[in-house]
């Protein structure tokens, strides 16, 4: 279908992110060169990778962990980070002077074979490529945190990104099971933080005007919306709720659809007073000290639910096999 | 901590939704009597209702069926459905005349010892129990569908549902398995059809300006944010992704969010040419004829997803014992 990138991939920042980027990428065949501009933090990464992979294997995740790990070196020099690589990717702290010096660093020693996109989540490539050489093969390449367990990735181009990057990384994307998506233009919040915004924005809503606890607008989701959700997207799940598909659905449940989007366009600011209400409903749920822990056990559930899925897609080919 | 209400169940129309809820209450031990207007429909109900529960066996959800199909009887009088039972499930067709028509009739025969939800989504109690001398024991008890593979529950009661009916109604859904969600009072949608409203406009409005693709917008969902969304509420999710909990995020994100939803006002119609890009786009992914056996997958993949959830909760449990 779309060319995809054979070659190794460079690794620009090692933090969370980057670090799990080397994982995707390693995981999947794929050779990784770590660079961080903090040297400690370049030479910490490879263990800390390491102890990504564990988890990723007790999760049934990961076969072997050294074949991977072998997979990884680091790099302290850019240039030698950058040499020859198919792929960078990007991943350094969300600003725009920070990603426009790492952007123009980059420009300076790039090859012409090296596409580069950077997992910023907000800041558009518009912003930090504009003036650099090597523009039309930047694109943003933004994942959901973490991106080795959740694999939606959001390709966004700038105006002068060539459609030929955007398809290479597609491909790329698709090669080493990550789950990209592709934005014709940007637009501020890309898809996800878009549609994470306007649901988020009607549940802060519901729990200000009382209509509703904290804990309860979440449950409507967490075991209701979020479970077709999990496998089917909004559109898919409406076409099969409705005998005639999406656009049986779509008459006759537009009408209320847009009667309820058309309250909902006082855009009330998240003042003090609204956090606090919102803050002090969550604590009392989960104490500001368990905070770790959670997050802990939502990785575990998230890794849990991978696995999942990968059994099930692989149960949905071999009945489709046997039709 | 909530009342839970003993005693018998009346499922009062035995379409899809009413079958659903005679299996949730007949597989938590309670009996179950089954009623429909239409007597034919009535005596079906049974022999389809073994069906569903010898699919939700398949799935590992049921021990066994015919001790939970012992527990379900059919009364082809309304009277005798009602007669002592402690709580009726409504689910006739969703019209305010039908409605009306159903309440006046259970109200006519009901005893003081029943309260009753009607699984109505998206017309409020207070439409069709103004008039009748049961309406403080009524309130809206509304499923997604299925609710016998989805648990959410939305009760929603009218300006005269007595607080001790929707606790005692809390309580019994809580005790059969099901996860209720209390609404202090009426809204258009309740919270799942408002915060489905405003993801879907937000969805439709993306690919009518041609973003992305309709296979990438659900793909968005169904590979990123729909993955938390399964286990954890939108509260939850951002609660666990700042250092400081959910004040933290809201003070770092909520002018991004408001900037995106202040950029979402304009809520066009879905008219018959965007309902026409859409539907094009879904039928290129899924021919029409092919709906019936997604939809079934869909079931497969909600099952298997239950009894993952199950499974997880379990552990989660062990672990939280072994602390």
């Amino acid at each position: 279908m779309t060319a995809t990138i054979d070659g190794e991939i460079a690794i620009i920042g090692c933090g969370l992110v980057g670090r799990a980027w080397a994982m995707v990428f390693a995981r999947a065949g794929r050779r990784v060169r770590l660079y961080d501009a903090d040297a400690a933090i370049a030479d910490a990464a490879r263990g800390r990778i390491a102890e990504g992979l564990a988890d990723l294997q007790r999760y049934g995740l990961v076969d072997d962990v050294a074949t991977v790990l072998d997979r990884i070196r680091t790099e302290h020099d850019l240039g030698a980070a950058l040499k020859g690589a198919a792929y960078a990717q990007e991943s350094v702290f969300e600003r725009v002077d920070v990603k426009r010096q790492i952007f123009a660093a980059i420009d300076r020693v790039v090859g012409p074979e090296t596409l580069i996109g950077s997992s910023s989540s907000g800041i558009p490539a518009s912003a930090f490529t504009a003036e650099i050489a090597c523009r039309d093969r930047c694109l943003v390449a933004h994942p959901v945190n973490p991106p080795h367990v959740i694999p939606v990735v959001e390709l966004v181009p700038a105006p002068w990104t060539a459609p030929a990057t955007v398809a290479a990384v597609r491909g790329l994307m698709e090669a080493v099971g990550q789950a990209p998506v592709e934005l014709t233009r940007e637009i501020e919040g890309f898809l996800i933080n878009r549609l994470q915004a306007v649901l988020l924005m009607e549940a802060w809503r519901l729990a200000e005007e009382g209509y509703a606890t904290v804990a309860d607008i979440d449950r409507t989701i967490a075991d209701g919306l979020g479970l077709r959700w999990s496998f089917m997207g909004p559109f898919e799940t409406i076409d099969l709720n409705a005998p005639g598909g999406v656009a049986d659905y779509a008459r006759r449940l537009g009408p209320l659809y847009q009667r309820i989007a058309a309250s909902c366009t006082e855009h009330r600011v998240w003042d003090e007073t609204l956090i606090a209400k919102v803050e002090e409903q969550r604590r009392r749920q989960l104490p500001a000290g368990e905070l770790p822990q959670r997050s802990a056990w939502r990785d575990r559930r998230l890794m849990a639910l991978a696995l999942h899925k990968r059994e099930e897609t692989k149960k949905d080919k071999e009945s489709d096999d046997a039709d």
